[in-house]
């Protein structure tokens, strides 16, 4: 069928399924599946997300076929239901939703109650025998219509309602009675006349179009755009339209709604977890005005239906192999599905939900491992309160987002994003959230709001992110003036508190937090992943702690140890700059002396901590001016310090700054120039093997010279190290195993790599280096015109970020291949930071890489990252 | 015959000839062709560059069979002389010298008069009847060989030659009688005794293999070494040793020596030239101490040896079919040749040489064109300090760009358009200079700078405009109240200098230059040269008088026409400092409009100046910063006349700096984030097309993008330039051909070149950016080690002055073939400075380029070098 743009879907007559997401999106796919299965959905039938390209490909309109086809779909629902869209006796009612392929919670515009007007609302009044539901039914479509349709400013609905509220004394909505319903339901249509010149549109299909219209339109709404980007969602078509039969949860007390997860989204529990509302809408639940009761109450109040509930979840997980979440609606005592999806929960849930379901049964160990997403392990290694810190909570809400989170107190997105920028840590503390939040979300530690579930919209993000978030703490109340009171007592905008998402606790100050260990389910899928995984994960680090930490996440060796963070300690950097600043060899050698012996005991100490495991240690690399102070006010400083004439630091500084540090006097080029450093760094390194060995630690040192980029240079380099090596070996008499290698991350050397590997024992790309100069961006200076890149799809997404493998990726392949065309057995890793980003890893092994490294806390991610790597090459 | 390691050479038995230079040295091989030709030279024999290989492989022994083979040698020469070495009635003398396959005149050791001791020079006295002259032979020997042989402190030779001159109260050598020549012989012959414990050797045949030794031992001396570092010299097995027969120009009256070319080496024209000295040995000429006569002097005082001169050089002419450096020695009335070669010339010499032997029959139009070095030409095309003009330079620095200047001394760039403006001649002295000085250092006669390498602002800018300039004069010190130093000196504005810019030097004073004339030769060598020239030549030009100087020069299009140093000039800094200060994209467009007449009158002029050739642009190239001032004080007086408030300025200025500008915000990123850049510049180009094709000029215009990395940025700039083209067009109602290209300059678009191709129509390779990222050497800063690699021989040259056909070159060809893979007629050039560089040019020819682009002043080097690379080639 060639121009097919509508799918029905029903018990009885379904043309979707859970595959064609792409073209249904996944609200429409599910719709259609759970309709397969002979579930209770509401019928209805989606417009494709195709329709949708088409829609904005041609200048907003139509492709030729739709309304007829689309009428068709409205007249076999009207069949299927016995009723007419807005017929005045028993009207059709419909909701009108949104659904891409990928799920934008809340990004995308609905209208529900659609088909309601003058005429038809007394219809259900007749119907539903209830004439308060049916004009507060009404006067909410005015309202949603009004607001996403006519455009026209929420807040002046709210203005009404309000004013109907004062006039008749009253707190809450429910308290309006059917008369204060009509006048408002007037008032609104005054409203919408006055603001749009017109009436309020009376047609039920005119309504359908103009929601279908505004809906398609909302697929590009700043929102809905900022949220691609936040979440690198490319490469969709658009969002495909539900138009679906309404059931109604507020027809009384034997209706209601609800939203429940078919296991813990927090914890991964297998156990029924969600919120219900009786007499109420879907909107209520999420909105957060009323508070939900957990769902197991379900099964006191309706125990029918919580078991036809439970029944249908468990339908559900194991046609979908996968947690669900999922939402109903029990009209009179009927229960009704609107909608599953699979759930987004926390990092701790996803390990959890995956190895149980694999210990159940419903898949395999590598579908297990397939089920994490890497980034989400990040989670697990989150900080938490230290558990040795004694503190009182100020107040408690719902643990919506685990983890802790320490910062200061901001009242708005803007601020928390402002502040973050420059440097400080934030919480953001809400009433409650809104999709206009989110930039200020991601920036923040952690999420506090006043009101809201487990299910609201701070929460859900919340836990996407990975982040704390406490929601519904009722003890919070922002006040003007970037003020709150929390649990009675004052704070202001810039104190310091403390969040636990695991418990909800709030906490006045700053406690110290921890991070926690690999343990229990996680331990046992990260066994898993190792099984599967096909190439090693070593670690960036510079210290014993850090490495330690790394040991601790599966780190197998360290693939980056710089050391010049090491000269910039304590009173190391005078030594350094005394060093800078000598007039000859011999004065830089008298300053090499003073640092070699605290250079040797950083690496005893780091030897020590990777006992049996490779260290790669990187020669001195950044330009010698970092070392040296820059303003005029510094270097006096340092020269009184110091003992050095001002005239001459200031000369020796301005001879030292560079134009383009990049690409300036710095890596090997420096050991070439001043030959004594990379001496006394080989001192430092083979004495301190020398030490620790005696120890009785294996130690496995790799030299690693950077910015290699003529065959040449690493020549002259290694003959120095060797001769110094053989020198200590002499003088020692006792002599250590070692490699001496290359940093890869210039782009000459990928194109002479075979000469390199002539005498260079093991690669190491430099992919932040690489990536600078393959695309000759500086990424201290990207930022001006990097995001323009990404936005206008010049660049899919940063490149320092994620490796381009069309580019830099191309040059590795290249480096790769013609250094093992020399050396067959070539060692090659990654120690940029793409090697722990889960894309990355996976080029790293499509390439042949024998490792990847990054820091400590990606360590977890990236061995995932490998496993599924391998898994998916397997599966192609 | 396998081991065979000397050589013999006489009138009638010669066993090597002028081919055999790898084996036996230049010196070796010369002597025997000329003893092959029957010339009057004094035999000898050679001892192989092989024998030096293996004297070093074998830890200095000789190879078996060697003793006998020379000792078979020197007995045909003794029988041949009927003389004996060292023989005490009329002994046999020989010189030993060394030669290798390269001249290094001055490197190696040479001992004359060997075969002298105390019997022998009783001999001599007899033979010669000249006792005099055979005790100062004998003092000669004693002290070369004492120096050389036996390494005796020379000094103290000189100290007993000195003691006896003064004892006898006489200033010069001559003055010295028989006595004192006994003396000193007696005196040396202790000294020797003294310093090694041993007799001077009385063997000749002790003393010849000593010699022998002292030669070969000479090939790696330190000065020798040095000098083969300096010169590039590899690849040699060594040096071979020659031992001659002594003849002596210092027999009396009747003796004399000389040095002569056959034709002018200065100027190129076809007579004899040269000095000679009567009563005289070699070194006296060469030293300097007495004056020499002109060669045509010894056609009067002995016409018949002068005619048998000239004989040998129309016989050695021919021979070799170029111009000789010949050595001859007269003793009593007999004529000897000493040793021919090819002689140096300058560039004026190089080309008239070529032409007229060509037009002789010497040979063919293209080995015409292979005898003359492509850099010889630049002498062609610039001023020159007169030859005959004695000078000692006062400092030395870097020859930026060639010929010569002579003016009073400015230190401003206003200035030295002030004084210019009033008729003086000015050099413009400047720490370094930037864009600003532009004005100055047109109207400079040369530009000196005191920091700066070979391609700094001032180098480029200079050789651009074919001015003369020293650049990087560490003996520069610009001092306050309008003073300097150089090299200590003080000098002060209006004093006089002139400079050397093919050397480097600074001369204080005036000196007389020679404007060269572009003499018939030189044209008709040029169209030679376009006869065989397989790519073509286009020129680096920004204004209409540099397009008419390179077309005069033969240019036949523009490669580079640099849109941004039009920015500079004049008034319009000022708009486009308020385009780079406005807030919004309406006040860029404001501002851009201000600047759209005067760019499109730059375009008319430069397309009227190269009517029917083609004329690429490159859009706006540099990072915005660069066109606003960087001082306080500066931004201060702009904010004044701009009407700007500082510190909006000021906070500008801050925004706009970047930490590695190369890698910034530039190139096509500022037209991708500031699209309206490119559609001024479009609209200037193509009004500017439209309008002088009104008047009847063929215009070609060739848009280019600079610093393309991906495809998607360069359709997105083509997608700009193109609608605004059709704009253009509908509005002007006329249309004019033009191409869109890109510069290749960045490493990615080389790997991904094939995708670019697809939209872009040209290629020109920015070789100095490519350059900059494929090594990552900021061209800037890279004087700080870039030296130190070329000496340390990590790099065999400068890769911004020879492009590295390895790394940078690899990639060139890649993007290339992958361009041409899909678009098989794209038009490919090279606009870095390398097009102007003739092994680089050489390059570009293999690798398939369709053009090179230069600055005017190097675009017959350039033709020169692109004709000799297709001779090389079928030569192959």
């Amino acid at each position: 069928m060639a121009n097919k743009y509508v799918y029905f879907f029903s018990k009885d007559f379904t043309e979707g399924k859970k595959e064609m997401k792409d073209l249904l999106g996944g609200k429409g796919a599910n719709l259609a599946e759970m309709s397969g299965l002979k579930l209770p959905i509401p019928p209805g039938f989606t417009i494709t997300t195709e329709v949708c390209d088409l829609y904005y490909k041609n200048n907003k309109s139509y492709p030729q076929g739709l309304e007829q086809e689309a009428a068709a779909n409205l007249e076999r629902l009207e069949k299927l239901m016995g009723k007419k869209l807005g017929a005045k006796d028993d009207p059709l009612l419909v909701s009108v939703r949104s659904g891409a392929a990928a799920s934008m919670p809340g990004m995308m515009d609905t209208i529900l109650n659609l088909g309601l007007n003058d005429q038809s609302v007394t219809g259900l009044v007749q119907k539903s025998g209830n004439s308060r539901f049916a004009y507060d039914s009404y006067r909410r479509f005015i309202q949603m219509f009004g607001d996403v349709v006519l455009e026209i400013d929420k807040n002046k609905f709210e203005e009404i309602l309000h004013a109907q509220k004062l006039a008749k004394k009253i707190e809450k909505d429910v308290d309006l009675d059917v008369d204060d319903l009509k006048t408002i339901v007037l008032k609104y249509k005054e409203l919408v006349k006055k603001e749009t010149g017109a009436e309020f549109p009376q047609d039920p299909k005119d309504q359908l179009w103009k929601a279908i219209d505004a809906v398609f339109g909302s697929w590009n709404n700043a929102r809905a755009i900022k949220y691609r980007e936040l979440y690198k969602i490319t490469g969709l078509k658009g969002t495909a339209v539900n138009i679906q039969s309404m059931v109604f949860g507020n027809l009384g007390e034997t209706s209601g709604t609800g939203v429940a997860f078919s296991r813990n989204p927090s914890t991964g529990e297998n156990k029924y977890y969600g919120e219900y509302l009786m007499n109420a809408q879907g909107e209520d639940v999420v909105a957060g005005i009323r508070t939900p009761l957990p769902v197991a109450e379900l099964e006191k109040q309706e125990p029918g239906i919580y078991k036809q509930l439970i029944d249908i979840k468990n339908i559900l997980e194991h046609h979908y192999a996968d947690m669900q979440d999922m939402e109903f609606t029990i009209e009179n005592g009927k229960l009704f599905i609107l909608q599953t999806r699979n759930g987004k929960r926390t990092g701790f849930a996803s390990v959890k939900v995956a190895v149980d379901m694999m210990h159940e049964g419903l898949f395999t160990k590598q579908e297990a491992i397939m089920r994490v997403k890497p980034e989400e392990l990040e989670q697990l290694l989150h900080p938490n309160i230290d558990p040795r810190e004694n503190y009182t909570s100020l107040a408690k809400g719902l643990p919506a987002s685990p983890g802790a989170a320490v910062g200061k107190i901001v009242f708005t997105a803007e601020k928390a994003e402002e502040w973050a920028a420059s440097g400080e840590k934030v919480v953001l503390l809400r009433k409650e959230t809104s999709p206009e939040d989110i930039g200020g979300m991601d920036k923040a530690q952690g999420i506090l709001t006043a009101t809201g579930g487990m299910t609201s919209h701070a929460a859900v993000v919340a836990r996407g992110m990975g982040k704390c978030c406490v929601a519904g703490c009722g003890d919070l109340v922002i006040k003007p003036g970037n003020t709150c009171e929390i649990a009675g007592k004052a704070f202001k905008e810039g104190d310091t508190i403390t969040l636990n998402g695991t418990t909800g606790e709030v906490i006045a100050g700053a406690l110290k937090l921890i991070t926690p260990e690999i343990s229990g389910n996680f331990e046992e899928f990260m066994k898993w992943v190792d099984e599967e995984r096909p190439i090693k994960v070593r670690t960036n680090a510079d210290t014993p702690k850090d490495s330690e930490v790394a040991r601790k996440f599966g780190a197998e060796g360290i693939g980056l140890c710089r050391t010049e963070h090491m000269f910039f300690q304590g009173d190391r950097i005078d030594a350094v700059r005394e060093m800078i600043l000598a007039d000859d060899k011999a004065g830089r050698e008298k300053a090499l002396a003073k640092i070699l012996p605290m250079q040797k005991e950083d690496f005893i100490g780091i030897f020590e901590a990777m006992d049996g495991l490779p260290v790669t240690i990187r020669y001195l690399d950044p330009p010698l001016h970092e070392f040296i102070p820059h303003t005029d006010k510094e270097l006096q400083e340092l020269a009184k310090a110091a003992n050095i004439p001002f005239g001459k630091l200031k000369a020796k500084a301005e001879s030292l700054a560079e134009f383009n540090p990049m690409l300036g006097h710095r890596g090997c080029r420096l050991a070439v120039t001043f030959p004594e450093i990379a001496v006394m760094q080989t001192e430092a390194v083979l004495q301190a093997a020398l030490t620790v060995k005696k120890k009785g630690v294996k130690v496995l040192p790799e030299i690693m010279i950077p910015l290699t980029g003529t065959e040449k240079e690493f020549i002259y380099l290694k003959d120095i190290i060797m001769r110094t090596a053989e020198d200590i070996f002499k003088r020692e008499n006792d002599r250590v195993d070692f490699l001496v290698g290359t940093m890869i991350e210039i782009p000459r050397a990928c194109l002479v790599a075979d000469k390199i590997a002539e005498t260079a024992q093991f690669f190491s790309f430099g992919t932040n280096d690489l990536t600078q100069m393959t695309f000759g961006y500086s990424r201290d200076d990207a930022g001006t015109f990097l995001p323009e890149y990404v936005k206008k799809g010049i660049l899919p997404v940063d490149p320092f970020q994620v490796l381009d493998r069309e580019g830099v990726g191309q040059l590795i392949d290249m480096g790769i291949q013609r250094g093992r065309k020399t050396r067959p057995d070539l060692k090659v890793g990654i120690c940029g930071e793409h090697g722990g980003e889960p894309s990355s890893v996976e080029f790293c092994y499509h390439v042949g890489m024998n490792y990847v490294s990054c820091s400590p806390y990606r360590v977890p991610i990236a061995r995932l990252a490998a496993a599924q790597a391998k898994i998916k090459k397997e599966r192609k």
